[in-house]
């Protein structure tokens, strides 16, 4: 059972995991350093432990104390107990989901165990905006993707905002980080898969003709700015593209993997 | 030629419209009553001035009045010059895309005008995130919408964030608001279009089999959170869905677009 522990001062060292959480520079250095990620409501909480992750500690006002008992039941974290206002003061803003906790990021695992049995993937590359990260996993869950492989240089799908946005997704579907982006695309090959590239390049066929009849495939989508590397490009088995209105040059990323999912799992 | 005006007081009542850009309350009160909306961003600024709608006032600093020199010079509104710290103190954020201006806006068009020619329509029932509505627009002008029709509670395709995300679609892409919620599907009925609503009732068909053929379609889209009205879905002509991974229960309002809109874009 978690202790719960009354705290009265704003200042209390204890809440350091919990400060200026709209504070995008300051989070991701803490976060990075103390290997914690934030989750933010009785749902997510719920679901965060859950999937395997050890809360570090929990903080919320005493209404919240009922919702998760039965998390706080089974777990040896202490549960700091605040004010709502303090919990405003604490984290920067109105905290109205209420619960927060401080959870204990896991090793990620390797390219190989969340490879296993999966039959479509994503691989994103330098996808750098949270919304759109936590976008792409709510998604790929629900339209049948197995699996997401992420570049070095792409958002953190544990970011508060990330989790929020994917709706719990990034705890349901596997994923982990490429340790190297050079040699990225030829290693999914080799394991037997056929990378499709999603581009505006010349020599792209549409999205349904590059899937159709394929076993494994993995959807390989770029940044929000520049699209893909050339490098990537140049990699890939196939390129692929969305068609689109005269006039019109893009999607925004969340909404091309999507549609490239849908048609995907109908392949 | 626009008169270029110097401003070093951060409390001259000329600089009003650019007050507080973060307090979404303030600037919905505010930007209702006076009929403007803010645009953020040189190609912002530019594509709402070539879609017609008038400026009321610019504000820049300096080095941001070369770029947009052919936009000045064609205008008869004033342009505030502040310095960036200036900027930042009266919106109340950094404007790391430099050029803002005041727009007025204009009288919304009958539907009967937005729908003249129109093949595929999306009718949008009170999505009330500014992102979300952004999105529509812009995944709907790629993926070949005609025009969209927003019911009285949808969020404002003119406030800041919704002409951001929409990356100007909502200057290209013919818009209106329903006057009245009650019978709209019908009168969209009575126009000869299909109206195909996304839903995960019981008895939706897949939006495939449900758009297969039709000449006229209406897609019809509901709110982020309660998904449409009982209303909306009695309604419609008929009730598609998107089908999903198992245990899985929607998709975010913007990706379900994207997905029913190419889908649509091919039947």
């Amino acid at each position: 059972m978690a202790d719960l522990i009354e705290v009265d001062d704003p200042d209390d060292p204890r809440l350091a995991d919990y400060r200026d959480l709209r504070d995008v520079t300051l989070r991701k250095h803490l976060e990075a350093q103390h290997g914690l990620f934030l989750a933010e409501g009785e749902k997510v909480v719920r679901r965060a432990v859950e999937a395997g992750y050890p809360a570090r500690s929990f903080l919320m006002a005493p209404r919240w104390l009922d919702g998760l008992g039965d998390v706080l039941e089974r777990s040896a974290a202490p549960c700091f107990v605040v004010s709502e206002a303090m919990a405003e003061q604490v984290t920067g803003f109105h905290v109205h989901r209420g619960a927060l906790a401080s959870m204990r990021r896991n090793a990620l695992p390797s390219v190989e165990a969340v490879l296993h049995g999966a039959r479509t993937v994503l691989v994103v590359e330098d996808v750098v905006d949270h919304t759109n990260i936590g976008a792409l996993f709510r998604s790929g869950a629900a339209l049948g993707v197995d699996a997401v492989l992420l570049s070095p240089r792409a958002a953190d799908p544990l970011y508060r905002r990330s989790v929020k946005v994917a709706m719990g997704a990034v705890f349901s579907l596997p994923w982990t980080r490429l340790e190297e982006w050079h040699g990225a695309l030829p290693s999914l090959t080799a394991r037997g898969f056929t990378t499709v590239a999603l581009t505006l390049a010349e020599g792209a066929v549409p999205i349904e003709d590059a899937v159709l009849g394929l076993d494994r495939v993995a959807l390989v989508l770029g940044s929000e700015g520049h699209g893909l590397s050339a490098r990537w490009q140049a990699d890939a088995d196939r390129l692929a593209t969305i068609s689109m209105a005269a006039g019109i040059d893009s999607l925004n990323v969340a909404a091309a993997s999507a549609v490239a999912c849908y048609v995907a799992a109908r392949r």
